[in-house]
């Protein structure tokens, strides 16, 4: 059953029978994206475009006591300068803009500072001119008076009872009471089940080991850039490099306090986002440039600009127990999660304590998370958005009890592996998942069993999990008389989601997927539809596609019954005909006649799927530690993951490939470097050190596909669960190859280098954090 | 009942009631149309552009022996040269393509000449070059041999059995029989009720006449510009100012030969249209241009390409013989009619033969019409084509009944009036029609009860017909959360159309025009939609508009429902409010709740409303003529016409007013020249002399609203009836003011001061042909 392709693999659904879903097709846009025609943000050219700059925080905690721009302004060639003074107040109002609720207040000031800055690099201000020289010159040209505070740049002494305060207003609800005082803790969150106290006291072994991660961004190449006219008519139009083109528009028009229909956003390609392109920086600041200068405004951002002033996914501290029976069976889990939030309230605690133990059967567990304010940026979603930083924790954590155990790591995950109905901790109870087939097929995969020699080499396995998203997708399709079909999608494409929506609707229809004609529409063009992310587009805007393809056909019945002087239910559909009785005509063929029958066919879809749905990975490494140096090299590495059922399998590969190399920078090199004012010292590409092609072997990959029943087609969203496994797989590596445990990201040279001596100076092999 | 406003009058129908329908709220493209922002075809720049021109043909008629590209292809800068060669054959296929069956090798043809060129200024090649001056170099450096061939400029020459012919192959019907040998007559109709021979026998007074008209261009202000890009993947976009983006895509797929998903048309804005900007020309030049040379191709026509090149409104012939009894009462007509249909077959005789007698009832009539080709430009639509023409044949005439009758030629009109039931000559028998209730408007109308006084100085009236077409239209519309609907539209916006259409969806929804917001959609963001012309699209688009309302209200109906927990056809909706019993909540209050009650709504609808309606105009002029240099001066103007109901009565008056000013161009003062090889003597605006503002006076308006039965609002099309009782109502007053029966137009000074010198010198005052 399996395809063949190189260095990959499909393990497919026996019951599969598809046309169109599981074959490679050219992507519809490959051709403008090799080609240079695609539009990306920064190709917007516009009649009397000008340039924006941004001002940004010098200090990373300070209260701003004066603005003055007049300088500024008066600079030749400068058209209008902007401060929050140009954002309206937006009170305490709390919306949901795409990626759960936020306080348009924060949202608001991280976009132009109002009183305070919170960290090193928010906007402070901004300047169009006729050119980014000038408008940079310009920046030089303001006058910011700041009052000095207290600056935290770790989340345990954000906590402390004593820490300075980043925001006097904050009062979290903690353990179910309203916190009466004020905190740099926005969020606590608490899940129990079973009786974890008393397990723990009768397991016949527990560990517990505490872990660090650092602060790491998405790193996409493409910096943020957006383009706004503020038209005198009131119409705001933005184009923008965006993840969400409804969800950009919605938080646009909420920050200037705007009806959402004056607001249009054009989505342009993306040259990468992770998660990173959902928030909104630039879009209101050129929005009242514009406005100010009566002309559109273009203000892309610098490369330090990127690091320091968006959304990096945060540091954290974590503390997981886990007790087993002699067997190897869980019967207790206990997690103790602070993530930082960064210089404004809201983080990714929740999905950290959704995922720590979501890979298990555990019937008595207790997670505790917290996010926590610091003088760091604002942290935002970055490729399943705190599930890493949790499973290098639990992961080490069971490999440390394989090992004690003397157990194969993949048995003993086979022997607590979650499974169709495990009740996870925070509530949910899994339908038909793939994770006992995914670690089968790591334990069947020739990598897993090849021969490792040699010194200073150790081989590692981890597990990982991430839940699709559902939300809100629509799409409207025209049928064209030449037997295809024009597909206007709200989704913005990130990872080929044109054709691996377009497939669903080529299937659905019995027809070829290059006769689908998909288009990445406006705001104004389709219908709402919720960000690209949460592994979610191929599941939900899919999901859509299939109800418009069931929509035309519906119309395309009635056309045929017109043509047979029947009843539309007497006409029946498959495999792209149309039939009744001896009558029989093709789609295509009856495309040809709906011009002379009624006109051509113009279905629409919007779905709302509910709950999530979910994706396991399961990695192999293999590694070699140079003890001179402390560096790490993978020698072979191999992704598994379920994958419902692959759509477009080269997609999907690339995603694992993607995520998997993703996962190995930030195990072993990224990090955001801070001094102790909260400056980050590394804020440039060659500083902060992501892994090239170069740095990693090919990555091979095996896609299980385990139908997701709530699919038609049984896909799951595959974007996410690759980057979660590399960090825990790669340190399990390690300690096979030197016997380091190591507890902290990443796992640099410096890191491993000074573990590395310590353990020759008697240490436990432990790494200090 | 009446509106006021400045020179303007609605006489409304006592009936309505509409809230939105007959205000007049700002255009909703207005402020992007006065700052310079809205995008017409020549705003269009792409990166990597480059420009074509056009090879024109430099005689009327000739053989093309062989076209010699090699010297210009070498010249620098000149990136690609096309000929006739880079078109496929098209064969004999016929298609309608938006106006009409066209001979697709005849389209094919006259983007580039085959074999042969047919009139002076035919396109014959093409260069793409760096810029437009590296283009037109170029065009000189291709060697074009000619062997010339006898030219025919004048209808009835051309239709003598022993004319040149310009096609060897044109065989057409005649009388029922098909034609056996070689004609230059492409085209018969004939069309007969009651016994017209015996009528004229018995009639009391029967006045018969000649009248002849010169070729006339549209002259619309922007040039036609096209930009194409053929891509590498085989999708073909086009940029173009067009009258229909559909029907530019449908032409341009056939005449390339590629199938019409592959074509995307977007439409720009266009600078006046008039029929002329349904053909194409430019699209598949700019498409070959773009397919050899790997770049984007803009070419815009220079003016001299313009009035050669492109479709004017024929020159005519006609004979047109009228009976009355003693009462005045019509008992008998008959018309021959001649039109050129230039270069090419496909004329407007079918309208000419469908409007001559269609403001009166007749029961016994005759018409004859004839298509011909002569070596000029291919003849195209202008503005209710064909009946401008027939319009002064025929008023001219009744008016001299009027006068020999010594009755007041308003009086002769009603009772004559067409009305409901009326059996046209052609076929269909009127439904409601409102052309009494313009007569009486204009016969009550101060300007008619004027006292007139001063010599040379005279008063005329004429009346006027045309149909509004049906044919497709499709819409789309998103509900948003904020109580507004953006509404997608593929009808290109000429008179302001987005805003008569918008006027009548929230009208449907019982909101503002404001909560509109209407945009034109490119070919493949909305379903297909026929041309913009035929005054069909406030009246056909509108249907789409009010289908796609009731789809938003049945669907908004299930969201109540689902929150009264109740049928969906318990839920009233009326004034923007949705009720059941007790319960009740707003257009607006309901949107707000969508996004939690199954997501924002799409809505479409796509028409095809069959048969034609009609409209009616009647106009009042007086005219002072300068006996020593023939110059007419309009005094006053008065435009009365029939709009069904005026959904935006400012854009109604402006297309009475903008019409009429065509019209007395028409009358008095423009046509082509051509010297007797068919050369075109004044093809620049300075020489082919078009009204400006100085020439006329402010053209006031009357609105009469009777509505059509065949459109919820009454809506009529109003665009084209205002162009034709100008050349008879001038005629009409200028004999009133000199005695002179003009018989020709236009009635420019030396036509007239000629007329007159005879008048003097003893002849009837009949206008030698």
């Amino acid at each position: 059953m399996a395809d063949t392709y190189k260095n990959s693999q499909v393990i497919k659904d026996p019951d599969d029978n598809y046309k169109t879903i599981g074959t490679r097709p050219i992507r519809h846009d490959g051709v403008d994206k090799v080609t240079g025609r695609a539009i990306y943000g920064n190709d917007v050219k516009l009649q009397g475009l000008i340039e924006g700059a941004i001002l940004r925080s010098p200090v990373a905690h300070a209260r701003i006591l004066s603005i003055d721009t007049s300088v500024a302004e008066a600079l030749p060639g400068v058209f209008a300068v902007a401060t929050s003074a140009d954002l309206p107040e937006a009170g305490d109002k709390i919306a949901d803009l795409g990626e759960g609720p936020v306080n348009l207040a924060h949202l608001s000031a991280n976009c132009l500072a109002r009183d305070k800055v919170f960290y090193k690099g928010q906007a402070v201000a901004a300047v169009a001119a006729s050119n980014v020289h000038v408008a940079r010159e310009a920046l030089e040209l303001i006058e910011v008076e700041y009052e000095p505070l207290p600056v935290l740049t770790w989340v345990l002494d954000a906590m402390k009872e004593d820490a300075p305060i980043l925001h006097e207003e904050l009062r979290t609800n903690q353990m179910g009471k309203k916190g009466e005082s004020p905190t740099n803790i926005c969020d606590h969150l608490h899940f129990e089940q079973g009786d974890p106290d008393e397990a723990f006291e009768k397991a016949h072994l527990v560990v517990e080991k505490e872990f660090k991660t650092q602060t790491v961004h998405q790193g996409y190449i493409e910096p943020h850039v957006a383009t706004a006219h503020w038209n005198q008519d009131g119409h705001l139009t933005i184009w923008a490099s965006t993840q969400g083109s409804f969800s950009a528009r919605d938080q646009t028009a909420e920050t200037l306090a705007l009806p959402t229909s004056k607001v249009k956003v054009i989505p342009c390609e993306i040259g990468g986002g992770f998660g990173g392109k959902i928030p909104i920086y630039l879009e209101p600041v050129a929005a009242v440039l514009s406005k100010k200068s009566g002309r559109p405004v273009k203000i892309q951002m610098t490369r330090d600009g990127v690091f320091e002033g968006t959304g990096p996914t945060p540091a954290s501290f974590m503390r997981v127990k886990v007790g087993v029976d002699e067997s190897g069976k869980i019967t207790a889990a206990e997690a103790w999660l602070a993530y930082e939030s960064g210089g404004f309230p809201g983080g990714v605690i929740g999905p950290g304590c959704m995922c720590v133990f979501s890979c298990y059967d555990i019937e008595n567990a207790r997670v505790d998370g917290f996010d926590v304010c610091v003088n760091k940026p604002w942290t935002k979603a970055y490729r399943a958005p705190g599930s890493t930083h949790v499973a290098f924790a639990i992961e080490s954590v069971v490999d440390e009890i394989a090992s004690r155990l003397e157990m194969d790591p993949i048995e003993l995950r086979l022997l607590n592996a979650a499974k169709e109905g495990t009740k996870r901790v925070d509530g949910p109870v899994y339908p038909r998942i793939g994770l006992v087939e995914t670690l089968e097929a790591a334990k069947n995969h020739d990598h897993y069993n090849a021969p490792l020699e040699g010194p200073w080499r150790g081989r590692g396995m981890a597990s990982g999990f991430w839940f699709n998203i559902g939300l809100k997708s629509a799409v409207t399709a025209h049928v064209n008389n030449d037997g295809t079909v024009t597909l206007l999608e709200g989704s913005t494409d990130i990872g080929g989601t044109r054709t691996s929506i377009a497939m669903q609707l080529a299937e659905t229809l019995g027809i070829a997927a290059e006769d689908i004609n998909p288009k990445v529409a406006d705001t104004d063009s389709v219908g709402y539809t919720d960000i690209t992310g949460g592994s979610r587009v191929t599941f939900a805007t899919g999901l859509a596609a299939i109800e418009a393809g069931k929509d035309i056909i519906s119309q395309m019945k009635e056309r045929a019954a017109r043509l047979w002087e029947c009843e539309p239910a007497d006409v029946e559909f498959a495999e792209a005909l149309f039939s009744r009785g001896d009558d029989s005509i093709s789609f295509s063929d009856l495309c040809a006649k709906l011009s002379n029958t009624g006109g051509l066919i113009t279905a629409r879809a919007s779905v709302d799927p509910q709950g999530f749905t979910n994706g396991f990975a399961v990695h192999i490494c293999d590694v070699e530690v140079d003890p001179e140096t402390g560096k790490v090299d993978i020698l072979r590495y191999t992704a598994l993951q379920d994958a419902g059922k692959a759509i477009h399998p080269s997609y999907v590969e690339g995603q694992l490939q993607g995520g998997s190399v993703q996962g190995i920078g930030w195990a072993l090199n990224e990090e955001y470097l801070f001094d102790d004012e909260g400056k980050m010292l590394n804020p440039t590409m060659l500083d902060y050190r992501m892994p090239t092609a170069l740095d990693v072997p090919m990555i091979d990959t095996v896609i299980i596909e385990v139908p997701n029943p709530s699919h038609p087609f049984g896909v799951r969203g595959v974007g996410e669960p690759p980057i979660i496994p590399p960090p825990p797989a790669i340190a399990n590596a390690i300690k096979n190859a030197t016997g380091l445990r190591m507890t902290e990201l990443p796992m640099s040279p410096p890191r491993i280098f000074a573990a590395l001596r310590n353990m020759e100076n008697g240490s436990s092999g432990e790494q200090e954090l």
